[in-house]
């Protein structure tokens, strides 16, 4: 739609308890987010139960596709964390005890507390390095474009918060919208116009129910070149504006 | 981890504004609830962008390997509601305006209100049906194992109400939970043993962060079968109250 060639992540989610819907996923919006907001297109995520083979054949498939791949989940003490065996899977390589992840935990454990459970957060697939868990403690495993994060919201958002230095950044998109309390259907046709008339601008429509007089949408204008999204965000102001006056809906209402 | 061959599901997310982080997917949990409920296990979610060729390709990977596809999004009628076109695409089929899809349609909007852009949610996939709409009108599609539902959640919801009579069921997994206030990693290694004693259960632990004195856990257990799912319970239930006796955590604090 547009030229620019952003770098491209896809994020795996580890979890039975997702699928299962004991659970309901907070991390894929945040590193959503987190992409969008260093110019990274997230372009792919996947939802994926506790099987080593499973999360190894999905790294496997998206680290060679994409610049970044990003995990949650599955990196605890407990037998069913089995992370971190999956990507030494993926990778072909050892998982031993790594002395900076070991020193980590150490500094907020005890040798007593140092159990055989405890120890399993501290093996890094050989080639990786650790990343820092300011919550925890125990940390994630950044490992060639893969880095591997908690399941906990508040303990992913802190690994993104200590990885980002590493990473490529693109061009972040600018973007505007407008609001139709016309239905989709009635502006449909002329925005499809719109949108053919300005290739580098990417338009999405997107209907909300249940809002005070029956249909509303959000027209939402996204493009790397700024002066094409201003010419567009106009056309679609005018079109919606006709619209409203067409069917009779003031101007004031017309708002969010 | 047991013999039970429950029908499998997969579901395809499709919309650039979650990947985008620009909307919350709220559908994932619900189709998770709604195939748990049914005895259909979830095994893989994938969000993907607007794109035909990636959505068709999605559909052809994972339609051959479950029993059910479910996919959420892109069946308005603005130009980037293209997950009509991505069906038909992917079954090798031309997409038609169906009668049935037009009466459901003409129900709700007059001859006058019918665009184009409307007209477009009248299309169906050669050998595809309608599934229900009674929030909105414009029908999802049946083809094949695929099940293609709106990506507004009130929608999605009505649609997985008309669609489950049609669905094979499977045998429930039974389930009950443990409430550990000591940490993974104390438990963990006993934890692992009566998991490997008792293969026919399912054991899971999610720890939770910022509740209370620190370090809080909570072991699910799962099994289709019941006297199996009552022995382990009772193991863990005996594990995690030696745990508490031991950290000195009197009984009544071990709740909720």
């Amino acid at each position: 739609m547009n030229a620019i060639t952003n770098p491209t992540a896809a994020m795996v989610v580890i979890g039975d308890e997702i699928l299962s819907g004991r659970t309901k996923d907070k991390n894929i919006a945040t590193v959503a987010e987190f992409c969008t907001g260093l110019g990274i297109e997230l372009r792919e995520v996947r939802v994926i139960p506790d099987d080593i083979e499973t999360i190894a054949a999905a790294l496997n498939a998206l680290r060679d596709d994409h610049t970044y791949v990003f995990t949650s989940g599955g990196i605890g003490p407990t037998h069913d964390d089995i992370t971190a065996d999956a990507v030494a899977e993926a990778f072909g390589v050892e998982l031993p005890v790594d002395e900076r992840a070991l020193a980590a935990l150490k500094s907020r454990f005890t040798d007593l507390e140092m159990t055989p459970a405890r120890l399993r957060m501290a093996r890094i697939p050989v080639g990786g390095e650790p990343i820092e868990n300011t919550v925890s403690a125990a940390p994630g495993i950044h490992i060639g474009n893969v880095f591997v994060m908690a399941g906990v919201p508040m303990i992913l958002e802190a690994m993104l918060e200590s990885l980002a230095p590493k990473l490529k950044t693109g061009v972040k998109l600018a973007s505007d919208s407008v609001e139709s309390r016309v239905g989709e259907g009635t502006f449909g046709d002329e925005l499809a116009e719109i949108q053919a008339a300005h290739p580098d601008v990417r338009i999405g429509s997107y209907p909300q129910f249940g809002r005070g007089t029956g249909y509303f949408a959000k027209i939402v204008l996204r493009s790397a070149d700024e002066a094409a999204l201003r010419a567009a965000t106009e056309k679609v102001r005018e079109l919606v504006a006709r619209l409203h006056r067409e069917h009779g809906i003031e101007p004031e209402k017309a708002g969010p």
